[in-house]
């Protein structure tokens, strides 16, 4: 790694302790287990506390099991704790990825609005769903990082759980010197799709591997854009726009056309649509991107978005369980070892000087997106290191896009000083500002009281009783 | 390298182009001819051009017998050209190291001055020293950058010319789409300090290497800054008050003790007086940092800067050929290989997109300092891929340190926009404005005006005939 | 006057030209007639340029007629100009007031938006229509900005015409060193609402006259906002919560209840309803603040939007010539001097060093709203003395107010770049990203298309030929 | 007035209080006193609060007698207070002029530094002298803003204690919602030079009064600058290089040629010396301006800097009680009501919304200059209405004077900073950082350490024990 420039010090790191907040439905912590198993220069404790006790003995459980395997090189032991602070007291890193039961949460954020003809492919970011959920959340998130602050101020908190951008600043804002991180994967299939590029159109370019991509990416969680991708020197934004003739007309789909097809499934026509647009690609899932944006969702029926390729995911997906996220099995004799494709391993061994990483990550901005207030947390390349994050700057949005992005930045913002006011009535007022809110105010007023009643339990931390839009 | 989430494409480049402007005095053209001679992976012509045609004939057929050694595994050919235009032709690669006959120009920068009182321990940044000689460089760069954009705009631009930021800059001010980026190493000898304190304090470090070592760099050249430094996860910035005391008393050296040193010594006496003033270290030889405030020089006689444990470098010197620069050797018969510690090759290998680079560089500001103005040239870590260079957030400076660097930016600016419009008069407001003159105006005009005069064959792109300041 | 500290010098103004681009249509003509007439310390030449002479000589004539009245106490002579550089030239004054034939341009701005379902309450500022007229507009201005460049650099320029901003703009964008202010008077009811406020609950405030309202304007033209209320040193802000209680609830109409009422009618409650929503009280007629989001105008009839207290005025009534302009009356015997409301001639006034003169108008944005850029036109408040133009401090808007203003900052600027490079792909970005342009995208492109092929003799400054969205 | 669109409201205000703290020193405490006897619509009470009991007693006895004069049209009664808390309760304005005893400070602040070769020409602002007495300030006005705070928190507070920018920010520091505005009157000689300057150049100009000249201030106290003058519509600074010329060579005097003149004599030599090096005029006394930047002080003997046309105000001259400062006369016998030149009593009647009035202020940043940080007091015009203050937008400040007074403006919030803190070594950073402190660092340190230590009793509020820099 000399050839860097950055040292390559520490050769391993025994007696971690990572602490781990959720996982209770056993998607990450299973691919954390798979992951640490395969890691023999990092060795210690995890620290599992669920909210769900049970949950958490279960994962503990399976982890040591795992570890016990012949194959598994690793040398982690796993508990359960029934206290958040116990479990995170002295932590190295804080892994967080909690959920509130969809049956009690998700199903509505999607259905509820549904009946006021607004529909969501996912949900969990923005509109009224991502909405609802950044409310329920930051008074989550504040427990965490006021718990981090007692317990392990210096720790790297590593965040999983969506809304990305309003959980990752409820831990700054909550905590100022947190030192936390926010990991989404929606970049990573245009890393391949990139790759893709330079096999069809880069003579020499052959069987191009994802890590061999580099791409600028820069924004917001799910709102993501990448204006800048290389392979080898080769600059392949040089043929996206005999790319995008390839794949016109879009959309290329009719509504039914995705009926067989799974729910996360991704053909990139709304990133090419916003590169036709506005000169730039969008980097996310076409599920999210359609959400921060009017136009795509202005539909009548939930087919109708299938004309993009994609559909919605319904809230019986959501509550049966159904999910993209990684392993399920937890029969330990079942068990292979895979490679997950997740980073949570290069991101500890290079925040604990073994190895530099670079990967792109939501962090507060200092400058890496040099057109947004100073503090937000935005999304973009970092280079990680023993001393910590390092953004690598992006430069400014686009006049067209920055005003697109700035108004889900301040929408964010705003939900941030609601949820740590308990103050639902300026809660309403993103609300009415998200994009995807084109009600009369009566309406969205009606949709937004409705959802804080049923899910009166997760709102404890606002005063019901002041607030007007609930009344 | 896939560790970084960084491709590591091509494997290597054939045909390559570097064309060379200036190295006539023979340091840096012989250190790249060194450096060539021991790269494997890279191949092709270098194309000498130097007002001095003998003197790059010279180093031509130096580089081709050096090549011609049995232990030398670069394959490159050397050729000497009478005009740029053929020299840059088509160039993937531009090295510039240019400068005047110091007999002629950099002597009576030195000299003249101290007749008013105004000493400068090295006179090629800023100061009296400094400012003329940016004025001589900015015509020469403009042409460098007109000749770049004419015979090979694409192509990569390496600066190691002083002063290096006003050079930089003119280059980006000519031709605004130019790939160029200015190299300096003085930041190396901090890494070096920082492995020292890793070894001292830190107890599990032994045998720190140089490179193990990453610091967060920010400023302007010469006058940069320091204000994070890590070591395998270990943050050595902790130790750095601990350290001041053990260096105390600032200065610890009398008028005299340097006699019998080198005139680059450094004994990082000034950069630890910065701190305990700013608590900032700076980062850049003390012989730099001295003449960017007022307070170090304001001596009156040479001997008293010895106090910081430096020297004035005297005209004598500079004119002599004394150089701290690089190998000198023309005998090819005593030519060995050696470690130069140059990176130019590791940052073209970096940009041809054969395997990534993290150095500090001279670049414009495109948020790195997120407190200075866009487009300015500072200097800060960067990533070297095959997309180019990526600047790393350094994030703004603290108000004192951003106050003395801003004036040096904005006199830089001022120097720019005089030697672009050839207006003697609005140079002679940086001139005035530079924390060394502080004279009397009439005195600090008198100076201006005898310098432009003794080197005014170095100034015939300037308005000598309407300017007030030189009647 | 002295008591402000401003200067009262000059007594009065003889010899003045005032060049008069456009004005056929006679309402905005009449009113500087009327008001000339009225003014006893000016004088001079009225120079009247229009693309329909017989219009501009018909003007001249009604002019001339009324100064001969012996009521008239202002000593002006009219006459028409066949060419505008000759009517513009050594101009002291240049007042512009345009507007293309209604019948064929404006009714169809108005008219196929509705086939795809976009209703417009004005339709001459954003929207569709606001879209293709500040497209129409912008080479005629950039002609007007290049005569006054030509002709009479030193001019004060003042412009009637909408989009009010756009047009502004591009005189500044055409020729930077132009003297230019927007004026528009929808700020003026917002005095008076607030003189009845406080009468209604200032104890003390009985007959409050309009021009004894201090207000703080901000925001661009017709989304402007006020956010700061004052009589007499008492605070109306304070009552603005009251009153928007008195006046729920908003909407306060039903569909069909403006059927007998005027087009222009006005009763404040969208205005209300953003307070409502902002906390900050719009600050234009409801008609115009409608347009700039989309959740009012988001109807399925015209009769819906009747709701607010407000009528879409249809196209007939533009080609009909309704118009709430000014006085129409083209018989001299008819003629009255009245008192008009217009402030062209206090600002004259101001401007020619007679007395200050405080006044809300269009400018480029040197702060005066710190959280836009530069160079933008804005709307706020302003002192005009014979120095010029100083805006007043408004400060930064509102984060979500800001979000939503800066959506059309961005739009304004794009269609100002489309005119100036003739590009309409540009200008349909600006297109799609409008709040109130909803539509799929491919059903955007063929409303742009169909419009600009229906009023293709005024793009004659566009290249048609090789834009992709009108093929 | 309702010319300007502005209200002409209230047409008097009784049963007003004015708290008034300082004036022992009777100066202000007079002016004051005579301007409310010839105002006729304001009447109350003025409340006089001093450490000095008795001057209290002295100032309030001399008012009421003044107000018992058969031609004081004024209705006031004067109290004295022997608690801050109860002179300002209630307060409708807060006046404060407030000096510590110069023979115990002043004194030191002036005589201590000449013995390290730091002479000042007033001392009060910047440089060493201003440097200790803005320490010594900043807790005394911390107990004013907490006092506002608690007593009259919606009153209007108008500072004329130097450092004005420092005490002025100290205010908006400790109560952020105070309303507070800093007068000065050095901008007024400008007025009156430029009314020389339309009288010598503009044919029509005749006995131009001040008050008819309408400039541009912008910047910091005593560091302000003029941009841009008018004279009814006359550009008077197109003759500034006329001018400038026939006032050379500058300095235009002698050592010694002072000798008899006024310690406060002005002959605008370094105002218009900074008009030749920047460009723009300075806009404060020769003798503050002299202290913002170190070459017009760099003297070897107080006589040297009568080339300047100024004199150094000696320690003598300010123990002796000399002060330019009004009206020194306290017996009622021999007073006659004069024009004080004091715009109080304007300001007063402005904010009480009678009659609006425009003039240069001390106020927090907003934007009025547009390159400096939000929140730093800054010196502009400002429009006063009932309302409050609004700043007029000057603009930025041309790169070489924005880098100058940057440089106080961050020495002056680190004063804050340390002031607020009581940290002596954080204070002696902005000590250090004076452009006038050009001494070794050992010195100066010795030099800060000495003032602390003479004026010890003032220093309460700071941690003297645990500051490196007075051990």
């Amino acid at each position: 790694m000399h050839e860097l420039g950055l040292y390559d010090g520490a050769a391993s790191a025994s007696e971690l302790k990572i602490g781990y907040v959720g996982g209770g439905s056993q998607g990450w912590a299973h691919t954390l287990i798979n992951d640490l198993g395969q890691c023999s220069d990092l060795s210690g404790e995890v620290a599992l506390y669920d909210v769900d006790y049970e949950a958490a003995e279960r994962n503990a459980e399976f982890g040591n099991r795992v570890m016990e395997r012949t194959d598994a090189v690793g040398d982690w032991r796993f508990e359960a704790y029934r206290e958040m602070d116990a479990a995170l007291s002295d932590s190295d890193f804080v892994v967080c990825s909690v959920q509130d039961p969809p049956e009690e949460t998700f199903k509505h954020d999607l259905d509820v609005p549904q009946e006021y003809g607004i529909y969501q492919t996912v949900g969990d970011t923005v509109g009224p769903g991502g909405t609802i959920r950044a409310l329920r959340a930051i008074p989550q998130y504040r427990e965490i990082a006021a718990t981090v602050r007692e317990e392990c101020p210096d720790a790297w908190v590593i965040n999983y759980t969506n809304p990305m951008t309003v959980c990752t600043r409820a831990l700054y804002a909550e905590f100022p010197d947190i030192n936390a991180i926010g990991l989404c994967h929606e970049v990573h299939p245009f890393q391949e799709l990139f790759a893709e590029i330079a096999e069809r159109y880069v003579e020499t370019a052959e069987d191009v591997d994802r890590e061999e991509i580099d791409v600028t990416v820069k924004g917001i969680n799910h709102f993501t854009w990448i204006d800048a991708a290389d392979w080898a020197g080769h600059d392949l934004y040089d043929y996206l726009d005999e790319e995008l003739e390839r794949r016109k007309p879009l959309p290329g789909y009719e509504p039914g056309d995705m009926a067989g097809e799974s729910y996360w499934s991704n053909h990139f026509q709304i990133a090419f649509d916003l590169y036709d647009r506005f000169g730039v690609l969008g980097a996310a899932g076409d599920r999210h991107l359609a959400e921060f944006v009017p136009w795509y969702l202005s539909i009548d029926a939930p087919e109708e978005i299938q004309r993009w390729g994609i559909r919605l995911t319904p809230s019986s997906a959501r509550v049966g369980g159904e999910s993209p996220d990684k392993m399920m099995t937890t029969r330990v004799d079942e068990f292979e070892f895979t490679e997950s494709g997740e980073e949570a391993i290069e991101i500890m061994r290079a925040l604990l000087g073994i190895e530099p990483f670079k990967t792109h990550l939501n962090y507060p901005n200092e400058g890496q997106i040099s057109d947004l207030p100073e503090d937000v947390v935005v999304e973009t390349n970092a280079l990680l290191t023993g001393k910590g994050v390092t953004p690598l700057c992006a430069g400014g949005l686009p006049d067209e896009i920055h005003s697109m992005v700035k108004r889900h930045v301040t929408n964010q913002e705003t939900l941030i000083e609601a949820g740590f006011e308990g103050d639902l009535d300026r809660a309403f007022r993103a609300f009415l500002n998200d994009p995807l809110v084109t009600l009369k105010r009566e309406h969205a007023a009606e949709l937004f009281a409705r959802l804080v009643e049923i899910e009166r339990e997760y709102f404890t931390d606002y005063d019901l009783r002041n607030a007007t839009v609930v009344e």
